[in-house]
């Protein structure tokens, strides 16, 4: 699971859109649910939460890990969500975040697009 | 500095390498004395601020932005911090981001290394 060659994060970027789930982008309780199913499936340890709803609709959520963070931006009236998740774990392969993205891509009922995964080597 | 004709937030990702002004990667209260002068100078408008300090050493710090966020994960083991600034604004270019960057390798004394500036398109 950890490479020990070098010293890299991975960040995974997704912009993800054509949302049909639309209860997700205005409902941060919702998202929270499910982000924390995916944090406990994935052993990443939440330390802080902080979130805010934006007028007329779509809210920020951003979580802060013992691993680096999710961020997660709703935009309600083009069905698009801005979801990141940046860890400093040194994974060896994509993964992780492969099924992070199927799953996001399942529950939210969206279009899939092929994830943006950086290393971020130190 | 704005464009209509195609909706899109601009992402910079930054790896900031080779720090000399090593109290940036212990500090976290000075790291916000200068990201809050970034943010005044820019005008965005900072709606809610988290920290937390690892042991032995190094932080995080997310800001969350009516115009999106701002992530710092500093490793000051190899004197190096993650950064990121995600904004919804419509930049026509990257001129912003370009300013904010060379602030930055400036002020944290780093190498400059090219910024890595997505286009996030909805």
């Amino acid at each position: 699971m950890f490479a020990d060659t070098e010293f890299s994060g991975k960040h995974m970027i997704l912009d993800i859109k054509e949302i049909k789930n639309k209860e997700f982008l205005i409902d941060f309780s919702k998202m929270m649910e499910l982000l924390d199913q995916i944090c406990d499936t994935h052993q990443f340890t939440v330390l802080q939460k902080v979130s805010h709803k934006f007028e007329p609709a779509g809210y920020t959520l951003l979580y802060l890990l013992s691993e680096s963070h999710i961020s997660i931006h709703t935009f309600p009236e083009r069905d698009y969500i801005a979801f990141d998740i940046y860890t400093c774990r040194q994974y060896s392969s994509n993964r992780v975040y492969d099924e992070i993205h199927a799953y996001l891509v399942d529950i939210l009922g969206a279009k899939y697009e092929s994830p943006r995964i950086i290393d971020r080597v130190f």
